[in-house]
């Protein structure tokens, strides 16, 4: 048996970049592993980072990363899908953990490192983000970790963590492995500047229950290639952004149309971004109508989320019984 | 309104410094505070400490400590009496306190650069063991906490957590303030080697439940005023530990009458220990006697304990729930 488990930030609205990097792949996870596939809203990883932290806006961020998820497709009624403050088996296996974590390990997180770094005062939560990774993980006994490339580090802690709780109590945990997605490419943010990133500001990004007004004005105004100066130039659709997005959601006629005619002046830029805004509203009107229909009914996503606590619960309790036991706290 | 939190450690069997220096005091706060005096034995803080702790042995110290304090005096249905590992709460709060708490001020603790210093890996529960002291006392809102001098420091940290929770997220804790017991003398160990300590072994301690003619046996051969080689030298009962044992023990003729016949050698050390132990002899006796009763039924202890978590997680949850609020954690 196999258990798949995925935490994801509650940022609010999610881009393109995060649809294309994780949650396009959440749903085939969620097919292929059912109530073995577990995704946690970690808002409890939210409170590490002082400077992105705002009180006021974390439950709606959690509520809309649970409206997004169930928009493209991931069914929580198939998977397990639920907010990590709901389940307090998070927190009490990672202060179990934190006493098999050498400080000076943590202390060499790479991201650690750069965070902190960036920073005055160091929170402690920073430093620990890592053992509650773990917990987050284990508590569930999950084997199968989708992350990103930089996650790599804490899912060798976490490896690390199973292997020393196993060798001090006694065997309990897999050590679980880290599965990269293959189409997380690198994707551009619409302003040209770099990967397309909710901190560099809206408008880098394409979100993914934006106003198509909206996306196809960040589209019009977006760089392409900037040796294209005339109509009549011929371009390179290998350094322009919009010939990437034509990949992400243009048919195959369209990409190999776009590939031939840019380079002979056949088609202006104006023509090909409408184009690719006929792929862009192909795919997200069908992921808008869904959310406008959720957002109908605040109270049924509350409800997904109070019946995936539930479900988590139920996987995390004979765990947590067994830690307990082998760790040897009294038993009423 | 006042609340009292104290933490037990659960080190197996205490020893009569255990009892002048903390259990006597709680029988008398109890008795002050009612259910609003809240002790815990703080099993998840146990830990942290990777050399004394013994998963075989942690279920039995912890069953131990309860029986000893009940032995004493201390009434589980006129306190709240449980074990840290019984109310989840703890580690949950202690996750929230972690994000207010810089890395800085935990690494100078003076108490954590001790132990740290000693040794070679240090655990991350280390650091972090004032951060879950902070939670254990402010999950209860408790603004009084009997603890030895050497957590000044603590209790300063845990008001400043208390501080920066009312500042970021707004009022809600008080700041605790240490008592402390004006009683808690240095008892002496019985081996004459500094003060009496589980950590020096069995040959410091006289133990609150140790059988009586044990402890007469490490009486009868403790050292004395050393300037006394014979019966007929007088001798300085300021220098002796017999005579700090006899100011525990002891009526105040008896104590007197020691006072005055060892300086004129009007007492020889045989008589004036025969003495000593027949206070020792009253005090423990009725002690070991109900610890005895109280043993017959372990189930009495454990549905005691079990009834002190339910208490203290009636009063923590109004709590945890203003506090997961005002943090902003989706509501369900
Ligand atoms: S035609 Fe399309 S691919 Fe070519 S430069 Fe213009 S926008 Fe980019
Ligand atoms: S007579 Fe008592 S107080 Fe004096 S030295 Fe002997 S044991 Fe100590």
């Amino acid at each position: 048996m196999s258990r798949v488990f995925s935490g994801i930030q509650p940022t609010g609205e999610p881009h393109i970049g995060n649809y294309f990097g994780a949650m396009r792949n959440y749903v085939t996870l969620g097919e292929q592993y059912g109530k073995d596939s577990i995704y946690c809203v970690v808002d409890l990883h939210a409170l590490t980072n002082p400077a992105a932290f705002d009180p006021r806006l974390l439950a709606r961020r959690t509520y809309e990363m649970a409206l997004a998820n169930f928009a493209v497709g991931l069914d929580p009624s198939r998977v397990v899908f639920f907010a990590q403050s709901h389940v307090p088996e998070h927190q009490e296996l990672s202060w179990i953990f934190t006493n098999l974590t050498p400080v000076g390990e943590l202390e060499r997180m790479t991201q650690y490192k750069d965070k902190a770094g960036q920073l005055e005062s160091v929170p402690a939560g920073l430093l620990m983000y890592p053992v509650l990774m773990a917990a987050d993980i284990l508590l569930y006994k999950a084997d199968t970790v989708p992350v990103g490339e930089d996650q790599t580090q804490h899912i060798e802690l976490t490896r690390e963590i199973a292997r020393r709780f196993n060798h001090t109590f006694g065997e309990t945990f897999p050590e679980p492995k880290a599965v990269y997605n293959k189409d997380a490419l690198r994707i551009p943010g619409v302003d040209g500047h770099g990967k397309m990133s909710k901190s560099k500001g809206e408008n880098s990004t394409l979100g993914l229950l934006e106003d198509l007004g909206s996306i196809w004005q960040k589209l019009r105004v977006a760089p392409t290639d900037p040796a294209r100066v005339r109509r009549t130039d011929p371009g390179n659709p290998d350094v322009c952004l919009i010939f990437d997005y034509h990949k992400l959601f243009s048919d195959l006629p369209t990409i190999e149309m776009v590939n031939v005619e840019c380079r002979r002046a056949g088609i202006g830029c104006v023509d090909c971004k409408k184009r690719l805004m006929e792929g862009v509203t192909a795919a997200l009107s069908p992921i808008q109508e869904r959310a406008a229909e959720l957002a109908r009914n605040p109270d049924d996503i509350r409800d997904a989320l109070a019946q995936g606590a539930k479900e988590a619960r139920a996987i995390a309790a004979p765990v947590m019984e067994e830690v307990r036991e082998k760790v040897g706290f009294l038993k009423l």
